[in-house]
C-alpha cells in the first residue's frame, strides 16, 4: 500500500505514519517528491486495513497495490481451470450451453423444455426451484418438488442440472439433486451462503451482482475458494446502469477482463443481461465472440405462459437458431461447441 | 396495467390481447388513438405478470399502473408509523440518533463508546457482532461474544441495541440480545432472511441496497410486513454511482421521496453514505434538513485502531459537535431531538 | 399520453384534467379502473408537454406513449439507410472499418499509420485535429494543420477521412477537408453544433454521450435530421457506470436495440468503450457479432509515444489481427468486410 | 505518478521504465516490495501523460498522485473566493438565492415572477433565453428578445441576471445583458465554449454535467480560470444514476467535497436535482445544511402553463415558504441570508 501525504504534511506527521507502518510489521519506504511525500508500506502479503492510516494527520489518500483476491487470481493459477460436470467439461476450449426455463412450473413443462434444449444442442439444464422474487406476492418456486422434477429430467435427458440455492440451509438438499449450485445475483454478497457453499463439493455458478464490480465478483469467488471449494464458474448477467432500454446492461467488457484476471471459467447470461428475448441471440453471439466459455439461456415452451421471466425467454425454435449462430461464431474464433453429454434413458412425458 | 400496441398492430392482434386480458379475469378497456391502440387491463388488485403480454404479437410495451407494494404504502396507512424501542420513540416528530462502533471489538471499546455516545445525546447503540466483509480475510466480527457485550452495554447505559443479522439461523439468537435487527445493504434482497425476520417480533432496521431503487427498498419492506412484522425502519445509506470522490452517493432525494410514498420511519446513515468522516457531519445535517426521522452514525474511540470502517468513524468529540449541529437544524425545521432514554445501572468499565 | 390519476382523485379533479386535455386540441379518453382513473390524451402527433398536467391536483403520473423521435425511427423508414463515403458504402450488409490515430501528431505519424491501416484492411481513416481534452494543459490538437495532413493522407491512400468538429464555427473548414464530421461524446447534446451540422451536407458520425440513453442519442440524431441532413451514423462508444476495471462500459445491448429502433447505421468504438488495448480486439469481435455495421478503432505506430489515448491504441500489427478476426466473425454471421476503396496516387513519406 | 509493475516484471523491463521516466526529465524512485516493484516518477509539476507508460512491457498500472487542477484547488487559494454581483456578494458567509423561471416566456410572465421572487427574498433572477432542449421540436427559448426582457427585469427589480449561454458566438451578446453567464450541464465539457467564457469578464455559473465527476467539474472550471476569468461559481444540479423516482440524484456529498477541494463558491439547484416541485424545498434545506453557498431555484407564476420544466417549478407562494425554511436552516448552522440588493426604479407591469 502507498500512503500519499498531503502537500502541507509536516515532518512529524510523516514520522508518525512511518512508525505506524512499522507497528504493523511492515517496512516503510519514503519517496520524497517536489510536492509531497509518499510512503510505501512493504512487507509480506498479510492484508493491513488501509483505514488505519486515513485518520492520521497529514495523510491525503491511501492507494492499495496488491489485488485483494489470491486464490481466484491468474497469478495463483496461470492455467485455465476446467471442471467436469457429469460428462461435460466447462472451462476448456469448447463452449458450453446451459439452457432451460426460469422456473420449474410442472413436470410436462420441464421435461418438454429439457428435451427441446437437448435436441437443440444444450449441454446442461437450468431451472429454478427456489426463486428470489422482488415481490412477496409473486410465484416463489415449487421448492423441493421442483428439485425432484429436475432429478427426473436429468435421468431422462442426461443433462447435468443447474439450480439456485438461496440460503445455507438449502445447500444440502439442493446439492443432493443438482450438479451445479447457482448463487443468484442478489446473493452474491450473502456471505453465510458463500461460506456454506464453500464447504460443499458441488460445482458453483456464481452470478455477478447487478451492482458489483468485477473485483467484488472475484472477492465473492474468493470466499468460496477459501472455504475449500475450487469449482467456481463466474457468470456475467448484466449490471444496473442509467439505461432503461434494456433490463440490465450487459458488461461485455467483463468477459475479457475476467479472462485476464482469473483462471476460473466465465460464462454469460444474455437472458438476464438484456431482459428482452429479441436481443438474446445477438448478445449470446457477442458473448462468445468476446471470449466467454459458455452461456446460460432461458428457454420456455410458451413464454407467454411462464410464471417468471417470460419476456426474456426464448421459444425452443429460437433457441435452435441461437445455437446455430453461436456455433458459427465459436468456430470463427477457433473454438467449437462442446460435445453433447451421453444420453440416459428416455421417459414418457 | 396498460398494454401499448405497436403502430402497425392488426385488429386480430388486438383481439388476441383483449381475449388474454379477459382470461385473467380482468376487463379490457380499449383506447383507440390516431397512431395506435392502448388496452387497459382493469380489475381487482390481483397482480398479473406483465410478461404474459410481452410475447404476444403486436404488443409494443406494457406499463404498470398500480404500485407493487401495498402494506408499505402511504395509501394503506396515511399516518406515520412510530415504534417504541425500549423507551425511545422512532417515527414520531422528535429525531432519533443511533450511534456506536462499526464492529464490537472488545468490552472496553464498546462500553467506552457506548457511554460516550450516550453522553453526547444518542438514543440507541449500534455495534456489529456478525460483519459482512468484502474479503474473506478481513475481520468477520466477534459473533455471539459481541452480542453478550452489547447486552451488557444495554444494561449499563439503557440504550436500546441495534445489530445486524446475516442469516435466518441467526435471527433467534440476535433477537434474544438486541432490540433492533438490522438487515444490511448486501442482504436487502436476501428473501429467506427477510421472511425469517418477518416472522420475528423485533423492530427491523432495513438498509437500502447500494444498487436498489426506492421501489425495491419498499418491496423488501413489504416482504417483512407481509410476513406479519409491521415494525420496519427504512435506512438510506448511499447508492453506488460513477462518482468516486466518496465511497457512496448519499441519495438525499430518497428521504422526501420515501416520506411521501410510505408511512414507515426513514433514517439516514451518513457514515456509509459518504465513507469519509470529514463529510459525515455535513451530510447528517442535510439528512435532518431533508426530513429524516433519525440518523445512524459510526463512532469509535480510536478510529485509527478500528478493525473495520475506521475511515468513516467519528471520534466521540466530533460526534458531540454533530449532535449539537443536528439539533439546531432539527429545531430550525420545527422538530427536536428525542428525549434521552432512562438510565440503567452504571457498570465499572 | 396517459394521465394516471391518484387513487383519491375527486371527480372535479378528473374533470379539470379532461378540460385541460381538450384545451390542447386533444381528445380525452377515460378509463375507469377499480382503483383509479386513467385519462388518455388522444389526437394528432403534435407533442404536448407532459409537464402541463403534473401540477394539476389529483394527478399521480403522466406516461408518454409515442416515441419522441420521428425521422430517426424505423417506423419512419423501415429499410436500413446506407451512405456512400467516397467509394465506401456504410450501413449496407458489408462491415466497414475506420481506423487511425487518436490525434494527428505529425505528417510522418499520420501517413505511416494511414498506409498501415489501409494495408490491414481499413476502409476509412480517423484522426483528430481539434481535440476535446479534460485538462486545459493537455495537447489540444494541431488544428487546421492537421486537417491539411488528413487531406494529404486521403490523397495518398484513397481512404475517406473522419475527424471531429467541436463548434459551429469549425463546421465549414472541417467540411472542406473531411468526408465525415464526427460529433464527440461530450458534444452529443451541444445543440448549436448539432444544428450547424444539420445544415451541412457531410456525413456525420454521432457518438453517444457517455451518460446518454439510447433514446437521447436518437433525439440528438433527430436534431441533425430535422435540420435537413439525413446522413447520420450512430456510434456506441461506452457509457459511464460504477465499474472501474475499464475506462467505460461497452453497452453492447445498444447495438441490437438501436438496429431495431432506427434505420441509421450503427457502429462501435471498442477503443473508447474499453480504454485498454488488450481488450479492444475481443470487444471489436463482440460488436460485429452483435450486429454492428462497422467499427472505429484507434491505431498508432508507437502507442507509448502517442500524445493522447495511447493506452487504448493498437499497434498496426495488432490491428492486422483484429481485422482478420473481425472478418471471420462477420462471415460467421452471414456478413463480410466491405471491399477496399480505390487507391489514389502514392506519396513519398 | 507511481508506475506499478506486474509481479512477474523482469529487471530489464523495470530498467526500461526507469529510462523512460528519465527521458521526460523526471527522477525515478524505486520501491522494491516483496511482491513487486513500484517506480515513482518525481519531478516538477509538468503533467506527463500516464498513457506513455501503460504500453511498456511489465507495467501493471499507473497511479496519478497530483490532482490535475491547480487554479481551482484550495491549495492554490486557501481562502474562499467571493464575487460581487451588482451589489450581492456570493461565496461569503451569507447565503444567496437565485430564482426565476426556467424560460423567459413573455414580458408579463418574467416581470411578475421577478417581483415575486424579489419580494420573497431572492438575490438574483434566473431566466433562460437560449434553451438546450432534448427534442428539436420543443420550445427553444425567445433568444435575444428574452435578453432584453431580462435587462428590463433587472432595471425594474435591481436583481442581477443569470442566464445561459450555449455557444461561443453567443458570449458577447449575453454578456451585454446578463451579470452571470450560465454554462448548462450538457455543455460542461464544451471546451470551445469554456474557452470563450474564460476570455470574458463576466461571472460564470458552471453547472456540473449529469455524468461528470467532481474532479471533471473542477477541470472544467480550470479551463475557464486558465483562460483568465477567475469568477467561477460551481453548481451541483444532480447526477444521473439508476434511480428513476426522481429526475436526477442530488449528489449532496458533492457540496462538502467541493468545499474542501476548491475555494470557489458552490451552490445547489434543487429544481433540476429532483425534478419534482414537491421535493424542491426539502432538498433546498438539505443543500444549505450541507454547506452550500446558495441555491438556484425555478419559480413560475403558473407552472402548469410553463413552456419548460413546469413539473419542477415552484409557485411563488411555495417559494416564500422555501425562503423562510432555508433562512432558518442557514441561521441554525451559523450563517444567514445575504441582504437584499438595492431596489431600482419600479416599472409598470
Amino acid at each position: 500500500m502507498m500512503i500519499i501525504m498531503r502537500t502541507d504534511a509536516t515532518p512529524p506527521q510523516i514520522e508518525t505514519v512511518v512508525k505506524r507502518v512499522e507497528e504493523f510489521g511492515l517496512r516503510a519506504h519514503l519517496s520524497q517528491g517536489e510536492e509531497r511525500t509518499i510512503i510505501g508500506a512493504i512487507g509480506d502479503r498479510r492484508p493491513v486495513n488501509m483505514d488505519h492510516f486515513l485518520h492520521l494527520p497529514g495523510v491525503d489518500r491511501v492507494v492499495p497495490i496488491s489485488r485483494p483476491y489470491k486464490l481466484a487470481s491468474r497469478e495463483f493459477s496461470p492455467l485455465n481451470s476446467a471442471f467436469l460436470l457429469d460428462g461435460v467439461m466447462i472451462g476448456a476450449d469448447p463452449v458450453v450451453l446451459i439452457a432451460g426455463p426460469c422456473s420449474v412450473e410442472s413436470r410436462s413443462q420441464l421435461l418438454e423444455t429439457a428435451f427441446a434444449v437437448r435436441e437443440a444442442g444444450a449441454h446442461a439444464l437450468r431451472g429454478g426451484a427456489f426463486k428470489p422474487r422482488t415481490s412477496p406476492y409473486s410465484f416463489q418456486g415449487l421448492g423441493e418438488e421442483a428439485l425432484e422434477l429436475l432429478a427426473e429430467a436429468h435421468q431422462a435427458t442426461g443433462l447435468p442440472i443447474v439450480t439456485e440455492v438461496m440460503s445455507p440451509e438449502q445447500v444440502p438438499i439442493v446439492a443432493r439433486y443438482a450438479d451445479v449450485l447457482q448463487v443468484g445475483a442478489r446473493n452474491m454478497q450473502n456471505y453465510t451462503l458463500l461460506n456454506a457453499i464453500g464447504q460443499s463439493q458441488n460445482t458453483v455458478l456464481l452470478k455477478r451482482g447487478m451492482m458489483a464490480t468485477v473485483e467484488e465478483l472475484l472477492m465473492a469467488a474468493e470466499y468460496i475458494l477459501a472455504h475449500g471449494n475450487r469449482r467456481v464458474i463466474l457468470c456475467e448477467r448484466g449490471i444496473r446502469t442509467f439505461e432503461t432500454a434494456t433490463r440490465n446492461t450487459t458488461d461485455i467488457n467483463a468477459i475479457p477482463v475476467l479472462k485476464s484476471l482469473t483462471h476460473l471459467p466465465v460464462i454469460l447470461d444474455p437472458s438476464h443481461s438484456t431482459g428482452h428475448w429479441e436481443y438474446v441471440t445477438a448478445i449470446a453471439r457477442a458473448g462468445i465472440a468476446a471470449g466467454a466459455d459458455g452461456l446460460i439461456v432461458e428457454v420456455h415452451q410458451n413464454p407467454e405462459e411462464a410464471r417468471s421471466d417470460g419476456a426474456q425467454s426464448l421459444k425452443p425454435e429460437r433457441f435452435v437458431q441461437l445455437v446455430t449462430q453461436v456455433q458459427a461464431v465459436a468456430i470463427a474464433i477457433g473454438r467449437s461447441l462442446a460435445p453433447a453429454p451421453a444420453r440416459k434413458d428416455v421417459v414418457d412425458i
